[in-house]
């Protein structure tokens, strides 16, 4: 398709001019644009209320509706993202590690940008900014593609975003937007492996599992979550439940909430009911197996799918188990792979649950609700992948490069 | 595919009794493996003999035959392969960092192996003991897709490994073969995100190529080299000739071996007749632009074609220039991203060089033949990405592993 070989083709020329722009010229760049964020606010605002009024027509849900909006507080964050990620430290230049060979070779391990990340994501238009701001300050250039019920908004971001490079004198094409929002645009982007070297999906279940399957570009998988805590037989009761409460409640639907709880049969009858009582306050359905409906009636029944659900509500699942190889036998065989905590004072049970669960993020006596980055100390995150290759959990600027090799000889050749 | 399916999931609970096997068990396989290996070499080659006689009833080429032959002296190369692999570092159970946050949780990176590692290859049967000799001292399972012309040498080594294994009270699904080499099973493989974590092609450009369109499966795209060697205009010419003679013709049908030469016009009047005189006297024919061949008749034409090919042949193609810029921006364009090499004793150029090219590895006055695991120190290799994310250039044992976060708390909970 000419439409998007024409933007991947610029994206390349601008990834080529970014990669040797250097840290003082970024970060001007982003303040520019941060400025100029709130300077252009109110056309922002302008185009956003013609895609709430949009989707007001079309009958889209008050909590949708809610992410979709913009409003003065909203921009000032988004601007401010901005200034945060110039205080950042820029890990592109960065040699690794440099080592002499027997031959003389100096061979060195260079941090370098990735060159182009395409960004496929659903209707938060502080994305927009947010993608831009993490891309460009480590030298990559982005090609984004929101959903159409943020287009207005994001062509307007971009727009601002493109004319403050310019008027820098920075490559306008650091950032573009796919503006025609078909889905077989979509899927032409997934294998547009000539421009594009990074594809990373932000959004709900669906939107990622169709960038998995149809994309040929590299995929970076990001994050849906069925994180467990699991209640051993050694825990503290108050710790177990402030943390169960916290990791359940403190915000439904984000991917490192809790979904399913796994608690040691032997505190069962003791503990089960504290969990009823601490979750019902909080209106948290426990949907449970025969054992725990068995200590506490008013728990409604679990099916196999509930173990394996990303509620994103105000439900739990519970498991009860026998022995702490039982409750990591189950995590592993349900979890996503993204975050997991054990409560326990047993240092055996501790390392174990650390060796042996299998997850981007293992926690002993801590919320789930930790796996960020912010929280991990990153400064701002790109998302939270849930596969394995290239980076696992939270994802800062790093994981935004990659390395190349850079050798000093004198003339070597290979015997 | 109830067929993969099953060996899927057997190779998922290897991966977990590998994970804490520890180095000492690792190594004893290994060993293990290596002896029986040499044990039972009249069996494998036997059935070795039994995928030759089928290759030359159906016409194979010579050299392709060569690839396939085991000997005595390959076998023992094998076996000592493996014994080679207990002396490398075990990366995994390495704790890279650990930090302590603000609310006191202590966030730590470990490095742990990925999993379940597939790899689909052709017709090279020592790459099934290779394979798995990296993926096992990295804790990882491996499942095999050999091609069906080395599928009776194949089925003999994984037998005898499986045995060697048991033997040792080791999980012998650490490897597996798919032994029904269907295409439509090679595709279907490259479906089982549920069970493969990775996936790395090795062999020829028509089968990554493949792998990459069809897979789910994130993949590692090992290979092809286009790699240039630019002389520039303060090279010393007979470096430069040594460096071109040894990375075109050392070795002809290898990734990291030269395949197109850029030329700066200020020298090319003198370099070009002595770079004829060089390559034609071991057969290589040069295939240059205008500016070459009026310098040089005996120069072949260049076609556009010509640029981006990978020959694996005594064929090179020439380019000249008129600046380093330009020699830079040829090569980005029609290089694979691989190895590529500046002849230069000015500062500027090699530090422009190394900064400007998009490559794994770059270099200065040294030959390309030397991105290989080994030379880099590396001990061994499992194959040379040529994509960004996650490893790039050749990948040794670090290659096969990922890292998690472990999380030491005590009752941290998120406001």
């Amino acid at each position: 398709m000419k439409y998007l070989e024409d933007i991947g083709s610029r994206a390349r020329k601008a990834a080529t001019a970014l990669n040797i722009l250097g840290q003082l010229r970024k970060n001007e760049g982003l303040k520019l644009v941060s400025e100029a964020l709130i300077e252009n606010k109110d056309y922002i605002l302008r185009e956003n209320e013609t895609d709430i009024n949009k989707a007001k027509e079309n009958g889209m849900k008050e909590s949708l509706i809610d992410r979709l909006s913009l409003n003065t507080e909203r921009i000032e964050a988004m601007s401010k993202g901005l200034l945060d990620i110039i205080g950042l430290a820029d890990p592109v230049g960065e040699v690794i590690s440099m080592k002499q060979r027997p031959n003389g070779l100096m061979i060195g391990e260079k941090r370098v940008p990735l060159g182009v990340v395409g960004i496929i994501y659903e209707s938060r238009p502080n994305v927009t900014a947010d993608a831009f701001g993490l891309c460009f300050k480590t030298g990559n250039a982005v090609i984004l593609r929101g959903g159409s019920d943020a287009i207005h908004t994001n062509i307007a971001i971009v727009t601002i975003i493109r004319k403050a490079l310019k008027e820098a004198g920075i490559a306008e094409d650091a950032i573009q937007l796919i503006e025609n929002t078909d889905r077989e645009v979509a899927t032409e982007m997934m294998r547009l492996n000539k421009y594009i070297d990074v594809l990373i999906p932000r959004g709900g279940a669906g939107l990622i599992r169709s960038v998995v399957e149809n994309s040929t570009v590299p995929v970076i998988e990001t994050g849906t979550g069925n994180c467990h805590v699991y209640v051993d037989e050694y825990a503290d009761f108050d710790m177990a439940l402030n943390i169960i409460d916290n990791a359940k409640t403190q915000r439904l639907g984000v991917c490192n909430a809790c979904e399913s709880l796994v608690v040691h049969s032997k505190i069962g009858d003791n503990f089960i009911p504290l969990v009823y009582e601490r979750l019902n306050a909080k209106q948290v359905v426990i949907r449970g197996d025969e054992r725990a409906k068995g200590i506490c009636d008013k728990i409604e029944p679990a099916t196999e799918e509930d173990y394996g659900m990303e509620y994103l509500d105000k439900i739990i699942s519970l498991k009860v188990v026998d022995s702490i190889e039982e409750a990591i036998e189950h995590i592993n065989y349900y979890s996503t792979k993204h975050s997991e905590s054990i409560i326990t004072n047993d240092y055996n049970h501790a390392m174990k649950f650390h060796n042996e669960i299998d997850a981007a993020a293992v926690y002993v006596n801590a919320s789930t609700r930790f796996t960020d980055g912010g929280e991990f100390g990153f400064g701002a995150e790109i998302g939270i992948s849930t596969q394995k290759l290239h980076a696992r959990g939270p994802m800062g600027l790093l994981a935004l490069t990659t390395t190349k090799y850079i050798i000093f000889g004198n003339g070597q050749i290979r015997e």
